[in-house]
């Protein structure tokens, strides 16, 4: 297929990569030229305009945030005025639940088709093809992307016709993490507090009860105060937190559970330090009881 | 071992069973005597009084709460008064960090040994020896009653020499159990309310992301509102998380999550329905977000 | 002086009102035209466009929120592209900080001042001229319009230079009235579960520790469940408790009182009755305590 | 009257003075006895034990905390023991809910009566006879202590038959003044963080909306940081933030404000300054805001 490939970040050039290597015919486009180089070198066509990524069948964004999306698909020379009749806007960013409903309104305005396709997994799930994607949209927009989701990922879910079902599915599930990090954050704080060793704690639970691999990643990460260098970055934790409480607010869900993360994060936030990861916001309560400041190498 | 078993409810009566398997001498006691002919029907001793189960070894308490254990412990009568000097009592119950070192300080003056050895598992895993076994005190006491929790459990786990730290794991691990049901509660909330099939998207997460049993379980618990008959019953739940506030309380160590499961817990029994299990805290969330209110059966 | 007025609405009637009896040649413009004519009936020049009220030396708005104003201040003849360069635009609506920041350094660049004048009051005290006015701006541009303040309000308070920060205070002071409602509303609650009765309660409250008429007037709503016709929407407060978190977000401010209140409302307009008193969000801690639902007329 | 007075701290001294003043005759007793010496100077009968104070019509207790009461009350030479038929036990000490319905019980079942007359209000109040005395029980016990009373206060408020009813009007009382504290924090820490001046804003606020003396009092005790010498110590304010979660436990009341105070008290008390004012709490939302630490004296 013809695609186009806006957005070489951490993720997105794995992914771009991937495609590639299943013999997709991509056209990358970046706002910093430089990472478009390294795909070019792996066969990838370069692009000097977000116009030039939309003469294919399919352009696929995987971008920071609601307003880097916004900004390539909407303006003069975006995706919106540039995608031919019938051609996929495939959105794999993390964004809004109500930006993923306008988009879904535009495309299909312009004759055009949407499918929203935010992936769960790492930078190295990316580069190795492992990501979870979930997908939503038209049937057959999404059937004709699944040859690219299947290149980028180990499992494709779909979640319906309503492509904004995908991004709650992506939100919700990211709260669900932050979730997770606060609730060991608590229980590790008290237990620390109450002279036992986090470590061996850590291995009973997950030996046990929560043999999640969620719980030993994380787990690790705050007994051992390694928050540096950031996998997820707490800025981006406490965007994600944000759209959870925005998609809360328009479906008019109270979440008390996600505004503790979200007051998590801007105290974390507020410190200055924006490259640690947003697993340290379980140290927060570790210094609540005394345990000491986050630790910040 | 020649071994006193205070406490038969639906946990006790597969615990004393189990030592009986293994061909330990028990002598069984229960506040309500018609639990007792069970046991003794499978060859166990029936006491009429707490003390009679004092003579052996050990004697296990396995009972409802703080209270119940003080009830048996202190008095004319009781083991406190009834054990010999080095002899063993094993709190199996979830009880207090206080009540716990409460303990740990009288016997010692007594000049006999404590051992805390919470357990972690459903009536089921008590009938079946699948028990995790969470275990502290003094090594020496600690090594003699091992067979016993061979018998009972599949899998022993030492916390050094501190009864209360066992208290504090069992304590903390309930907690983290109890944060699950709200993050599910609450993430379920959203994505029903966004018009997402709760089942679909708890395949997903616990096939990708969340794959401990703990949130097959209660998943599908909360997507089913299948809250009778209780697993483990609401007011156990709240019980456990007022265990785990005031053992913060005690520490210093605030905890924002398990007071928002307390007001759950609170509003729940609220109702006056203390049949149901814990996990039916996820439907406030539900509630909240104008999606009905409990299913009563 | 030759001042335009742009919203009509409970508050914006009374305000006009004052100032044309206060001798000041008004022209007046509301979206819905009727509320146009009583006031043209009572000497005011009526405006059919927002433009026709720019030709003055100050321009008043009063609007419902952020989206309100930007409609009439930016586009094509909006009051940005109407107003000679040196008039003064005055919001006194009650807006976000970033808003009013952004109408600063758009009214900046145009040569025009922008004045920032949120009022603390009812619909009563505005027609009374009985508001308190909230004042932030450049020096010059506040003295320009401190005779209208006079005619609307009975004390003008200053914050400054920077417009933003009387919005600042608008907003946390509506935050504190929120959550004062909160507080009667979980004190009240439990005294009531215990038997006592809420009018002597307060009537005790409110002659000794807690004599401010806030305490007066909303207690008696609470206990007479009196939310209607409502003084302040529950939609309003909800908004105004969003630009509180919204400010706190900007400036990096966890506030978790804040986040109960949007929770609150959000639970309170989940339930699809948008003409309530914000105040009956203290009815959510007498429902959850099992004191019955709100009462809806 | 015969008055016994047991507890002669900042309040109780003050108290047992003003009984004096008004020509009652007082018996006192302390725990530590050096208290004892100045009321015997000014006219009071000193006595050696509990029971010594037990001789008379009434026995006043003003005593720190449950604990405290329960140990005059019961044992051999409590108050219990020593009380002759149809004398009156006055508890004027800020207990639980639960104590003071134990103590009715206890009263009755030995024929003595009990009545519950807690007070608001700082030492110098207690000096200078300006409590606020709420007051409840059988009104033939009420009316005859109703002298005491005044000669204590400044009003009496009467809260019917049941005791703990006048209990439950403290606690909560409490309850809401710790939140106005909270309240205050959130609010001078957002302005704050946007640049206002704390004080400016105070004398606005205090001045319009927020008139009752508490706004001033405690709003510059914030602003200023003077939390030392502490008016009202932190684990006093901990201790009934305690109390107003245990009633709302009994009475099945969530609570969500009175827990994030508990965790407010729990933080600044992990810090191990026990001196400090309980207002001190609002500087945990200037510390989350990066606004620098508590000021230590």
């Amino acid at each position: 297929m013809k695609v186009g490939f806006i957005g070489l970040g951490n993720m997105g050039s794995g992914m771009a990569r991937n495609l590639l290597k299943a013999g997709h015919e991509v056209t990358v486009y970046n706002r910093t030229p430089e990472k478009v180089k390294a795909l070019v070198e792996q066969g990838a066509r370069g692009a000097a305009t977000v116009a030039d990524t939309c003469k294919g069948d399919v352009v696929i964004t995987m971008l920071a945030d609601d307003s880097a999306v916004e900004n390539v698909v909407f303006g003069e020379a975006g995706i919106l005025a540039s995608l031919r009749k019938g051609a996929i806007h495939v959105s794999s960013s993390t964004i809004s639940v109500a930006l993923s409903e306008k988009l879904t309104a535009e495309h299909t305005k312009c004759g055009q088709r949407y499918v929203a396709a935010p992936v769960f997994g790492r930078p190295e799930a990316a580069a190795a093809a492992k990501l979870f994607i979930v997908v939503a949209g038209a049937p057959d927009a999404v059937d004709t992307c699944t040859p690219l989701f299947e290149a980028m990922g180990q499992k494709t879910s779909r979640f319906g016709d309503k492509p904004s079902s995908a991004n709650l599915v992506k939100i919700s599930g990211n709260f669900m993490i932050a979730s997770t990090i606060e609730t060991l954050g608590e229980a590790l704080a008290l237990v620390a507090k109450g002279g036992l060793d986090q470590h061996q704690y850590l291995e009973f639970l997950t030996s046990t009860l929560f043999t999640a691999p969620i719980y030993k990643t994380y787990g690790a990460l705050i007994a051992d105060k390694k928050f540096k260098p950031a996998g997820f970055a707490a800025p981006l934790g406490f965007k994600d937190t944000r759209l959870t409480l925005a998609a809360g607010e328009g479906l008019r869900v109270p979440l008390p559970l996600a505004n503790l993360l979200r007051d998590r994060f801007l105290r974390l936030l507020g410190r200055g330090d924006e490259m640690i990861d947003w697993s340290a916001i379980s140290q927060l309560a570790a210094e609540d009881a005394g345990l000491g400041e986050i630790q910040k190498s």
